[in-house]
């Protein structure tokens, strides 16, 4: 294999299939075959026009990737040729302030692979190594496309410092929502999940959660009936919209923490005096780190994460493009991949 | 001593003197002879007009208070007629999921004393024995007057998790903004001042503290240049003002912490990106734990707060409307005292 077949996407324009010639991986790099690579609700944001300054003229995208070693370079040793591994897609300096302060993935001048650089809508990536997490037996390739939404999951759930008996709501059942609500499960929590689209709701039912409609039921008095007027311990807003934000303190218990998952690029606003009265916290949470993906990969591996269930759509790689547009409003889709070259292994 | 001379507040209206009739304190409840009682921001917002619906017809106000015990209740034996105390006015239900949880002083039934229930506006005080505090020798009943807003102090620095080393920025100079700089000078933080007016700059500058005026210098790019570009670990907004929120995401570390200390009846924008980009916490705030008033009474005791600076201005308890009315809008008051009774040991 001399030419990787590799999907550009130009800003303000679409996706184009090209060969692009493979070089060797430098020194602390490895170059993996992809296998399969999900479609973010950060890249249909690009799709749509976001961060084009991040993206110079065209770039791959594509950071939720698995596949297998295809080429190591000088200096590594933890891989060998046919490894089967996913990438932690981040770029850290190590010389901020923020580095040294061991919150690397934070790095003040953070690039994040697959926006920053060209990433994994490629039958080739080349990433350093000390981004690569090997994937143990039994996980599919398929299945380890769901890695880095589930690691953002842990992350948030760790964030929040969710503990075993605690009452949980996530607002919000996208794949992230959902990612959340299962990963704050796993941590020993109990978890409710409000979202108004039905064929959402029939899959947070089918996945064992309780849900709750706030187009039909009040959330807050919902949430404070089934926990005896306490109210939610942690309550993570994954719906981006103010509604959700309002009923973040509403529904908080004293000393409750509110993780914002969802990005606003706009400034809300907030019940400040909720914040006051209740103790409350409000917790930002961005990516991941290395221990969210050891954490997501043993998840996934473990059979916690229904992937069939969460998989919903799978498109060859000539397709990108009507895969992003079709993404567009159903509800229906929770995670759509691209299938770059299959299972591998 | 039958009656006890006490300032009745009637909410539309002003004070009044009155002579009350003195009764015995029930089980578990001491009476205090007061010297000297503060007169808080929240009294001077009752003052104006606020809270009246937690007031009754007239209510005696005043939570700031210091005095010696006078009567005992059956059932109490840590106190001794004479003792010299300070109250910690807060009671709570024992019973609701927030006490029960052990955070008491948010408990979901709160009664604060001095605005729920008649306070230390008065020669004699009758409150719960668990609410008050012994004074150590060497502390004047004047200087003790302070220990309730350094308390406040206390927990807001006890909140933000001040760690030794760590750069603190407080916005809002005025008497809690200047005590929380002391308590988290205390903890061993590097603290400087945000505030505009000169005279208050002045004392901020004579207690030892780097001061920036946000109305002449830029107050991020001043903490950004002081920190080597690193930002404040922990900022306390103590301003209540919109532009003073809007800074506590600039100037912010990443994975800083955001303390709201002033209280916001409306609901204020925030830069929520900011809270997503840097990991930020922002971290609510309510009055003080038992700890908070041991390590206030202590800092008091041990000169960290210096009472003669912060306290500006004495009336006597005659005077309290005048009182009132006299600390609208100049800024060079800090700490107004009521002097009930004087210095009674």
């Amino acid at each position: 294999m001399k030419h990787a077949r590799s999907a550009f996407f130009t800003p303000g324009s679409d996706f184009t299939i090209e060969d692009v010639p493979l070089s060797p991986p430098g020194r602390g790099e490895v170059r993996i075959a992809i296998g399969f690579c999900g479609i973010c609700g950060t890249d249909q944001h690009i799709f749509h026009g976001a961060m084009a300054h991040r993206l110079g003229d065209r770039r791959v995208l594509g950071h939720e990737a698995s596949g297998v070693i295809q080429a190591i370079g000088e200096g590594v040793d933890d891989f060998s040729l046919g490894d089967r591994v996913v990438v932690r897609p981040l770029s850290s300096c190590g010389t901020c302030p923020a580095c040294k302060a061991g919150h690397t993935h934070v790095c003040q001048n953070l690039k994040f692979l697959g926006i920053d650089t060209d990433g994994g809508f490629s039958e080739a990536w080349t990433v350093p190594a000390e981004t690569v997490h090997h994937l143990p037996e039994g996980i599919s390739l398929k299945s380890a496309a769901l890695v880095e939404p589930t690691a953002v999951a842990c992350h948030d759930v760790r964030r929040g410092r969710v503990a075993p008996g605690e009452d949980v709501l996530v607002i919000g059942g996208g794949p992230i929502g959902i990612l959340v609500a299962i990963a704050a499960r796993e941590a020993g929590a109990r978890v409710t999940v409000s979202e108004i689209n039905d064929s959402r709701l029939a899959l947070i039912g089918k996945l064992g959660f309780d849900a709750i409609n706030p187009s039909r039921d009040d959330v807050a008095a919902t949430m404070m009936e089934k926990t005896g007027g306490k109210g939610a311990d942690v309550v993570f807003e994954v719906s981006g919209a103010q509604a959700g934000l309002n009923a973040t303190t509403a529904v908080a218990a004293v000393r409750g923490r509110i993780v914002v998952v969802a990005i606003y690029p706009e400034a809300p606003s907030i019940e400040m005096f909720q914040y006051f009265w209740k103790e409350l916290e409000l917790i930002g949470a961005r990516v991941y780190e290395a221990e969210d993906y050891d954490r997501a990969i043993a998840m996934i591996a473990d059979g916690k994460v229904d992937a069939a269930a969460l998989i919903t759509d799978v498109h060859p790689l000539d397709h990108i493009g009507a895969a992003f547009a079709g993404l567009d409003g159903s509800g229906a889709a929770m995670k759509t991949l691209i299938e770059v070259s299959g299972e591998l292994a």
